[in-house]
């Protein structure tokens, strides 16, 4: 049993994969850490990016509106769903990707701000669309493991955020990660949006928001982690004490989900803070970060 | 808080979704079963196929020999992996896929024993080199949630095998069939391959094998249920019993991992059975299937 | 890293931790199985012995009933429960432990039909009145790691039944049987009833039965395995299916849920099988055993 | 399906359970927060109390060195196990509870710095003893459902910290706290200290610290929240990362392990601060107070 278990890796990453498994992704000393710019922001420094909209490009009008505001509270980046993995296939008036259109719309908010847009995508292709507007491209929880997906996105050569799937290992993660690097591509970041766990405290919460793998993440890899509280806890009350909390555990950057009118949203209305809600999570932030990057 | 849980639905099926987000997975009346017949071997009846190959289709006299003595023992389908998503980029000349060759492999196999092939496939592109082979395609647990794949898996009109994502619920499982089915599908099974869970027994073992979805599923869709005990438990000792209980449980069919020399097997050495093995769990499979068929 | 990981024990059994943590409880030989008759009956042998009773011990007359009934269909033991752990202090008339009184009870019980008794002790100073008329001592999930009240019972020399955590670890588990064997007590059988995961496939079920670890348990320990579908699942129409695969992975007896009318059940009225469905279940799960163990 | 799942509890908290089941617990309007003092220590305001010390009272010196050391850093309250669960059930020389001569120990550094205690007690018999050094009982995960004893701790009017279980749910934690309030004791306080997940980051480390759980807490209780980073990670790199996420989620109160020489710490090694990690871990602790504090 034990030369078994010696041989063959189980769940967690073990001090051989780190240079066999995933040289580029893991750090070369204790204090590699990547700092690049997009857009003139940076990750993997002291600031601390906030990527902020809705979960839904829905419309022209909103997605302006939305892109103003947040810029005018602190966001550093425009966030907002062109395409979107839905779990069922039936679609309504208001319950819809729009698709072509909504990335046109990201990019009129974009010249309208000057705010870079983060935005998923899918499918290869529609690689070349997306990229036209795109200045970070989200690649999806539900596409982590979506291999040649990953490869293709990495040759674009556009900044990349990898979303860990919410049943993945740190280990799997880092493998996905791996990938990216691979092709040359050495903007990438990784982001936590939220694990399946026995308990997530609300009968609508899917997911709980996993704070500790940031920590674990960044005594292993020199990438950038991103915290995504909206998805995770998909509670609104929730997301500020843990975007708070997700800065002071190490996070280089947060994904906030915004509208106007949250209960109008037209998926998952109960996680969207308002203007005003994220007006106030941007300052205390702020303190938070001041706090815990002056004190490291 | 009463209407906000009830308007919006949280991690387990709800009578309303039924109807609405999988109507056409979901059961008719309780005594809906769907029966289907590929190549020949019937599934959703009273027989219970066996699907048995090795993890990777590693060379021709491999997959030759063992399509002759899986089914020489009782093996309805042959099954093998050519195209394999793995977890890091790097591949060696042991650890990697046979990909095309793979698939040409499969079809020698085929046709020297008369064994129908189901095999993993992983990218639009190559579908057509697929179908070619395979008489059941088998769309994997990492690709549960790409929609735009499960789509054009869909429209070739193979039969289908939708592994469930080990982090999925039974509610994002249905909801994937859903995608199959509403493109006009209709032999469409699913697979239970093992959960992430916070104890699985054993340091390499990743997975728990989830037998309670089979009653759970079975209460709500006519699809038959196929379980899969060799990936899940990932320790061939399990394999057996594990086998036997997904009978005992109501499952519809076995995806069997097995291997001349399991030691030997290019990847996931512990969970292949040998031919011996192999022989004992058919006869043993078919004990139980007489006990609780014939009971029922 | 290296160092430290192999120093430390992590969440699965080790091969050291068999000779030095629990060498009551490991097995000496590959087929070393405990058997050991209580009141008759034989426990780690050829026979499944099945327990069946009400969730709750609620009236003279109901346990008689279900005494008789049950053994009339085939039950070896008599299952009920006086003393119980409620998740809130705050009882009704309807829904509340009848303690002493329900001991009584089940000593008439006993009496009017010879069947003997396992129900739970929640504390050391009700063991010698539970001694009185419990066959087996049944301890509960919630104190399998009262690590004092295991040495309280173990010392009794009754027959003990240890259920398994819902969050505990096979590891954690055979640590708590190896406190009852090491105070000379050789009559011990563990139970699995259900663990808690991210889905278990309904709004009002709150576990998940791990027939996985059945043959994990009988790979280390000598001792017999139980499994308890009722508990686990909470919804009687998976109860049959989840006993005949316990029954098919290796279980040693099973512990079934009876109630005559379970929509009146003072607590838990969603899991009883009435008496229709547990005659069923019994001749089902001789079948079973019968394909299942004349074949091992 | 409708109908039973509205008259039949799930896994999480419903409304209806805030004034049936706990309503004690529960808050009575949004801003109701208790705040009580302890031995000149105020639990539920702005401060933020950290106790710490060793996992195991090892002797006189090293208790009466720790003691000085915390208190001269900025903790306000000694923590240290003299009774202590321990998974297996054999001790040695070094690995072994020091129980009533732990408990004196306690007392001897109490005496010397003025810090007051706060211990586990692990059973009836023992309350008396630890009630006459402890200022707080800890009531440790693995008892948090043993009811009786909940019941005879709440009666000896002491200040009680309730570790939540590692499997237990919100729900299953609110309604042990019920247990306590409802004998009339009103100085409790709640401890998150890590639950079971499928991935906890290191092949060592056997829970993940639940943040969320925070935020979720405090929406519907107003007893005060303490969060123990050292049991939840059992790695020191993460303890001071997860201490600062934690105040910064909104925990009342931080439980932080301390030894002068971690690697021969009698239990659990991989997880104590010596002690200027320690120093460094309150001074950032107190900035991120401040700067969310205030900003509240």
């Amino acid at each position: 049993m034990t030369e078994i278990q010696n041989k063959f890796p189980g769940k967690d990453v073990t001090p051989e994969d780190l240079a066999s498994k995933f040289p580029l992704v893991a750090k070369r000393d204790p204090q590699h850490f990547s700092r690049f710019t997009v857009a003139g922001v940076e990750f993997g420094g002291r600031d601390i990016p906030i990527m902020a909209g809705p979960n839904m490009v829905e419309s022209r009008e909103l997605i302006v509106d939305i892109a103003k505001n947040v810029k005018q509270r602190g966001a550093r980046f425009l966030r907002g769903g062109a395409f979107k993995p839905l779990t069922f296939p039936y679609r309504s008036a208001k319950y819809n990707e729009t698709r072509e259109q909504g990335i046109e719309w990201l990019g009129e908010a974009k010249r309208a701000t000057g705010l870079p847009v983060i935005t998923e995508v899918m499918e290869e292709r529609y690689l070349p669309l997306v990229c036209e507007v795109a200045d970070i491209l989200q690649i999806g929880s539900r596409n982590m493991q979506n291999y040649p997906f990953l490869t293709a996105c990495a040759k674009t050569g556009k900044p990349l955020m990898l979303k860990r799937h919410y049943g993945a290992s740190l280990r799997d993660w880092l493998g996905a990660a791996e990938y990216l690097l691979v092709e040359g591509n050495e903007k990438v970041m990784l982001c936590e949006r939220g694990i399946t766990t026995a308990h997530t405290h609300r009968a609508t919460s899917r997911f709980l928001l996993d704070l500790q793998v940031i920590p674990a993440a960044k005594e292993l890899t020199h990438l950038p982690v991103v915290s995504d509280p909206s998805h995770a806890t998909f509670w609104a009350p929730w997301v500020t004490p843990m975007a708070l909390a997700s800065v002071a555990a190490g996070a280089d950057g947060l994904m906030i989900e915004v509208h106007p009118t949250p209960n109008e949203a037209a998926v998952d209305p109960l996680q969207p803070l308002d203007y005003a809600q994220f007006g106030d999570l941007v300052r205390r932030v702020h303190l938070v970060r001041d706090a815990t990057r002056s004190a490291s």
